[in-house]
């Protein structure tokens, strides 16, 4: 059933509008100010447009942040410092409104839709939280896959759904977010397999590890890609293998939002390498990404040229959780405003430079 | 009367406070996040604790992005290739809402304040625009003095009254904007003096030259340099010689902000250019300093270092008008919401990593 799920999904996914993405270059151009003077905002409204099919597109309203949590067993291989608890103890946090990408939700008007997809631990039930738990946390995938294919499908259909549920609620934007102890370890695993980057050039040091720490990490899923020899072309195949049960929520909600013609704006490394699984089921969705953040995360660099994206946002920042989704959202809705909201050389009556 | 004010402003700004900085700094610490996670952004928050003497600090509220609009005599040289009369009608786009800072305030909930300073042209008086003109735009700084020391000081006057009206209006941020034909030039000037650094090392391609133009604009600041030998222990000279009417009412902007404890948000290269002209004027103004935005513009990058900051937003923009420090406004605000409304560890029941 979720196979089913996934299928159709892909099958409604087209490409972005072309005579929007044609309409919105060109009223760029005439609009009051030096021709590419807005850079990167230029760009994205113009993307807004293809994905919304009109000039001026939309301003993308009723954001949602869908944030997925899940564990990692390969956290038994010391790639992260943090305990598995804090998985729960963050997604407490979650629930309470006292995390970061909380804070930052509240201020830019988005919506936390929090969902278990695979936490290991065991906490109250609250209506804060989707209880989709697929698995108590992943296997470890250095030593065996991380899921089964049948995990790895109700993931993702957990992604979607979620995307289903966010738009029927009125989202016309959606922003990828997670929360996962030992993710950062299954993202650079999935970033190397879908970008043919080494290992070593897409891991980096997540929340916090040490360089001795980094040099196991790297280790660590060196011998996860000797094992399972992930074929890039069976894009479940390599996620139930060496990525994780967020990543492939990830993925599904990046696959509902490019279904339902909403953009879908990138947190940081995590939905990377989710992006990378998206893209290799459906390469139509690279039209529908919006990158938040770029990285200290290595591994972001790398995906985002695959993506052929470049980021809105530049912090710093190497928390997670959907902040840089999150912060970069102002602008983009700024994008679409400057479409549709500056004047042009002739309505203001300046013959163009 | 202009140098008057100017003296009781600068004896009016003291230091941020010490107490407040440790505490924001020790609080980073303790919420619930890897420690330096959030990036720029907990330095951010820190500036404004340190700014307001609390901890957390204050949400700042009420923007007022001052918009300063000039004329700049060095234009004769042939340093752009926009006419001068450019600089009105884009006022009166300004006064009717159309341009990129309108747009984009009105997003972020920021008052666009537009004071004519300097402006060449004549146009029909409006509610919309302060008339504060000091002179019909500036000499030929390449020939003569822009100014004389009176107007300099009466420029740097109208931009302290800005700030003393718009906090008595309500505002905690001021934001730097300004609009004025050939700019760039007079702030590429002002940065080679204040840094030391070559003027072909600080000097760009304002809102579009050609490699050629770039040359004679080059060559047009060396000329400038080696005629007044401006010297940087005197900012008014320097300004009075090679600057613009609204970069010496920005300066005032800021000195003004900083006197009445509120952070400033600075654009691009031409408040980059009036921050350096004001942190000359009073060293502990970089206190309450807040770079929007890196640039395009090479003088941006030689400023931010001589300012010690590092900019939020890094899109490509090279527009000018405010747009990059009002981009940022979200991020300031967000970085005082998170040492406001994060939990700590202890509140979460986390043991800190």
């Amino acid at each position: 059933m979720s196979e089913k799920l996934l299928a159709e999904t892909i099958s409604t996914i087209g490409a972005v509008s072309s005579e929007a993405l044609s309409e919105a270059t060109h009223r760029q151009a005439n609009l009051t100010k030096p021709a590419g003077s807005l850079g990167l905002l230029e760009k994205v409204g113009i993307r807004l447009a293809g994905i919304a099919g009109q000039c001026p597109p939309p301003v993308p309203e009723g954001a949602v942040v869908g944030v997925f949590a899940g564990d990692h067993g390969v956290c038994a291989q010391g790639v992260t410092p943090w305990p598995q608890e804090v998985t729960v103890s963050m997604l407490l946090n979650m629930v309470a409104g006292g995390a970061a990408v909380n804070v930052l939700s509240r201020q830019a008007g988005a919506k936390v839709m929090l969902t278990d997809v695979g936490v290991l631990g065991d906490y109250p039930a609250s209506d804060g939280v989707r209880d989709r738990k697929v698995a108590r946390g992943t296997r470890d995938l250095s030593v065996e896959p991380a899921m089964t294919r049948d995990e790895a499908l109700r993931a993702i259909a957990v992604g979607i759904e979620a995307a289903d549920e966010a738009v029927a609620g009125g989202a016309r934007v959606l922003l990828t977010g997670e929360m996962g102890i030992g993710n950062t370890t299954a993202s650079s695993a999935l970033i190397s397999v879908f970008t043919g980057a080494d290992v070593s050039s897409v891991t980096g040091r997540g929340a916090g590890v040490d360089s001795e720490a980094l040099a196991r990490k790297v280790a660590v899923i060196e011998r996860a890609l000797a094992l399972h020899a992930p074929d890039a072309a069976d894009p479940v195949g390599v996620l139930a293998s060496v990525g994780g049960l967020e990543q492939g929520a990830i993925a599904g909600f990046i696959l509902g939002g490019a279904a339902h013609k909403v953009p879908v704006i990138l947190d940081g490394v995590i939905a990377c390498a989710s992006a990378c699984v998206a893209v290799a089921l459906a390469p139509e969705v690279r039209g529908y990404l919006i990158a938040g953040h770029a990285g200290t995360e290595p591994g972001i660099t790398e995906a985002l040229r695959h993506l052929e994206l470049d980021a809105l946002v530049d912090l710093g920042l190497r928390l997670g959780e959907g902040t840089g989704a999150v912060l970069a959202l102002p602008m983009v809705q700024a994008s679409a405003r400057i479409l549709g909201e500056m004047a042009t050389f002739e309505d203001a009556g300046i013959a163009a430079g």
